[in-house]
């Protein structure tokens, strides 16, 4: 098997990356290193069945030529600033996300590659009028333009499969944490790290705190893809992908405190429901499907969190209590 | 209240210029003429409330120009080539549904005009579990370009709602039959009576015949949108539209065949439960919502088509059993 895996070089798709290739399979990683980072996909370079391309999806010459001779193709690729921020341009995720998956399906129907795994988010629920929240019970009115440009992606993986007889995945991820950290700001993890870094008094915390989501660590992330590709159920198969709880904000900086081995930490909220406009501030997945399939979990959110604070913490070489 | 309605010169376009102008708003109508015609604005042009821009919404400029001063959109430009043939281009909905709606919501937020009507379509459904179909009972798995990149757009007018403190209307519209007689190969009338006339022996039927969908006049659906926007429920307010029965393919047939006084016409079935690839052959849309919210069809789809097939016959100059 040869996959494309797009995004080859961020947090998940590296991790893909380095799984495919452990069973055996020849890897094409894309990526136009925007958020993604070479010393990801360090340890897979020089490897006989890897080979890292270099480029933007947006290009849809450099998009063909990626799908060229591939089995399957993992679109991970995408925006990963979930937050909207004030004065950021509107269509970035308009861009990044939906046409960037316009050019993958309309690139492999040329070049007949029929196999795609997609890497959508919970973020396409935006409020749920059920909790918690399965694959299929209502249509979602997102609340942010990352959700909403991933129901796009969504709903064009759909229309493929029908019109061109595609085989398609699409996983709706939980929050996915794990070692590699991105930069400051994008993820509450790595965010309250820096800050405590920073001030080991104080620690802003977006929101009231007490948004709750369900987190998974990357490598069981990938574990799961991998598994529910090997069990078709259908043309179409959709899963959400995550553990069957979840865990407030403020427990993480407890965790985050803790594991720093600091004391007498002030949490200073910044207020109001959601972290940031856009935010859903509280989700629990129903990963029933998943579970029916043969794929559970093995960690709990916090067992999750746990581990990715101490492995961000060792990477970032910041002592960590034993 | 001023109004801009994108798609100005198409069939609904022009309709509902017509029903704001006579009860005493200001329009402006846009449109690139690519399927709108300047003849279905003819009686609107010269009224000192109206004002017609040609240009295209994947201007972002014009787009701009478009909404200044405005207090309402009623973003009814689409791509209205529903059906997808073998050698189209497949990007055709993405740019003139989704992106295009990208450009009217930006503009919007830009120029800080904030109540937006949208047409949707019922073709974001596809193939639905449940018939009759409500507005959220369900994540759809839309079958076509045209349906997924419908889907995307409402996604984003769900975003925008939240982020920049929109007030929207999606309505779902089943299909819009009127006297307006869009180019042949479009629309199942003008297809047929376009047929009849080269041909009144024969007539082919796409797919078994046996599509039963939803019909609903384009005056009727005019006002149903001009009603709800006065009673509105919440910020986001989705409605399908249309009435609550529906009608086979082989029945308009019947109905064109009888009101052109021809006899013996033989059909010839291209076979296949829909009559293309991304056709979604049987719905019937669940009405309750804009029924309770005081609104109800007139007609059923038989009627409405009877209607529609006697004004296209006029429009057509062809003759017309009386």
């Amino acid at each position: 098997m040869k996959a494309l895996v797009t995004g080859g070089a961020g947090c998940i798709g590296s991790d893909l990356a380095e799984a495919l290739i452990k069973r055996g399979d020849q890897v094409v990683a894309a990526d136009n290193l925007s958020s993604g980072k070479i010393e990801h996909i360090a340890s897979l370079q020089g490897h006989p069945h890897f080979e890292f391309l270099e480029g933007d999806l947006e290009n849809f010459d450099f998009m063909l030529g990626a799908v060229r001779g591939v089995d399957i193709v993992y679109h991970l690729a995408a925006n990963p600033d979930v937050k909207f921020v004030e004065g950021d341009p509107t269509d970035k995720d308009l861009r990044q996300n939906t046409i960037c998956t316009y050019n993958v399906l309309e690139a492999m129907r040329r070049a007949g590659v029929k196999k795609l795994a997609f890497s959508s988010t919970s973020a396409i629920y935006g409020i749920s009028p059920v909790q918690p929240i399965p694959e299929s019970a209502f249509l979602p009115e997102p609340i942010s333009l990352y959700g909403a440009t991933k129901l796009g992606c969504e709903a064009l993986i759909s229309a493929f499969r029908n019109l061109f007889h595609f085989e398609c995945w699409i996983f709706r991820f939980a929050n996915i944490v794990g070692p590699k950290v991105r930069k400051k700001g994008r993820t509450v993890i790595g965010d309250f790290i820096a800050h405590l870094q920073e001030n080991p008094r104080r620690l802003k915390i977006l929101g009231d705190g007490k948004q709750a989501k369900s987190y998974l660590l990357s490598e069981e992330c990938v574990e799961a893809m991998l598994f529910a590709i090997e069990v078709p159920e259908s043309a179409l198969n959709i899963y959400n992908l995550g553990c069957d709880d979840y865990l407030q904000v403020t427990r993480i900086a407890d965790l985050v405190v803790e594991a720093m081995g600091l004391e007498n930490v002030e949490y200073e909220f910044t207020g109001g429901e959601g972290g940031w406009p856009g935010d859903v501030p509280r989700f629990l997945l129903d990963v029933h499907k998943i579970n029916r399939l043969g794929w559970r979990a093995q960690h709990t959110s916090e067992e999750a969190v746990r581990i990715a604070i101490r492995s961000a913490l060792t990477n970032m070489g910041v002592s960590c209590r034993p």
